[in-house]
């Protein structure tokens, strides 16, 4: 982004965008990508760009149900990646979920992109589909998985998800959490915990808010997510598009 | 897009799509210019993916406006180009405007790449930015132009606009004639005449305009600019994303 000035008053934005680019040329990120996150930052922008309470309480509840999880997963496309290596990683590192790779256009060009690039910012494992274990119920490429990852996961953190994969994975009983700028997608709808909010804002404050409440005992996890209501989250986030005020 | 039927509820919006990925691999658009298109697809739903009222309003004021110039130009950017350089070449023809590349990430091979397709479409004269003439206030690639362009012009039509540079041209008093399915973007706040649609569905409707009122006397075309009012227009088109209502 050497020719955006940082006067420019989208520069936090386009500086963003210049990372999921930059994804596009390290073979990370596909071009169907790049339309999404168009749609996601014109969804940002209606929303205000800022973390709204319904946004906070639902990180609230992804750390609770990650602290609780027996076998939790990070299940990672190439937008994430492109967008917060760094997070991801040290999400893993705090919660000792697994970095798995799924992507929804086969490539295992793609897949293995990912995984050097996750590395590149400090993963020191990072579970790729074997060819062989299968996930029922999907169509997509999307259903070959980890033997060790997604396929024994009790709870899948899988930010900017596809709405057919989130429902398959929660048909298979996975809890499913979620981050999607979209609260009337299919995936914020179907999902355990929608996030609605950037993703590039969710992975510090959930990072944050789990190392703060690792210490503390399950019961108090359990109460975070039975007080989690997902359907009035979105429903809070809509109002906001809907009534437009700003943040 | 071979295999989707032209029966698919969302065909013309995936058809559009390609044009722009088409682009892409043609060197006219930016991969950066995906990612507008995203955001643009995310409006166009909000706003039922119709012309709406406010558009209409828009469109003939744009077309008072161009009639009405003394030197009106044409700025053609790579989002536009791939997305209708037949009706770029055909809005030059009835309003006697230039058409001039001007795009925000510095590249003169994609400036290259825009002219060249503008020419394959129809184009005899396209303007590029010479190295030399600049305009005042600008940053970003945008200051470099063309000196017998948009240095000189009174009225530019420029769809897909930077807000910054559409302050910029404010500031320089050019009237600014842009396209914009964001009615909350700067740049379609700065405009004098902000089209809150989809440039495709746009471009037709404006040269037919012009063409039914070329004849009509300078004092009708005034007319039509005072009646005009631009933020009145943004707030319809405001309104009717916040209702949800659909087309």
């Amino acid at each position: 982004m050497t020719d955006v000035p940082e006067s420019h008053p989208r520069y936090q934005s386009l500086h963003i965008r210049d990372r999921i680019v930059g994804g596009v040329e390290a073979g990370v990120t596909s071009p169907h990508g790049l339309i999404a996150h168009g749609r996601g930052e014109a969804y940002d922008y209606l929303l205000g760009e800022a973390t709204g309470p319904w946004a906070q309480q639902a990180i609230e509840a992804t750390a609770a149900w990650l602290l609780s999880a027996r076998h939790p997963v990070i299940s990672v496309n190439g937008n994430v990646a492109a967008l917060v290596p760094e997070d991801l990683v040290r999400l893993s590192q705090v919660t000792g979920a697994p970095l798995e790779v799924n992507i929804f256009h086969t490539s295992s060009d793609r897949e293995g992109a990912i995984a050097q690039h996750l590395r590149e910012h400090g993963a020191e494992r990072v579970l790729l589909p074997d060819g062989v274990a299968v996930l029922e119920g999907i169509d997509s490429n999307r259903r070959f998985v980890h033997p060790e990852g997604i396929l024994l996961a009790d709870v899948i953190f899988v930010p900017l998800e596809d709405g057919d994969r989130c429902a398959a994975l929660r048909r298979l009983a996975r809890d499913v959490l979620t981050v999607d700028l979209n609260p009337l997608s299919r995936t914020a709808r179907t999902a355990t915990v929608t996030v609605v909010d950037n993703v590039v804002r969710v992975l510090p404050l959930l990072i944050t808010e789990i190392e703060r409440r690792r210490a503390e005992p399950a019961a108090s996890w359990k109460q975070s997510m039975d007080n989690f209501d997902n359907d009035q989250a979105l429903q809070q986030a809509e109002g906001r598009i809907r009534s437009g005020e700003r943040a």
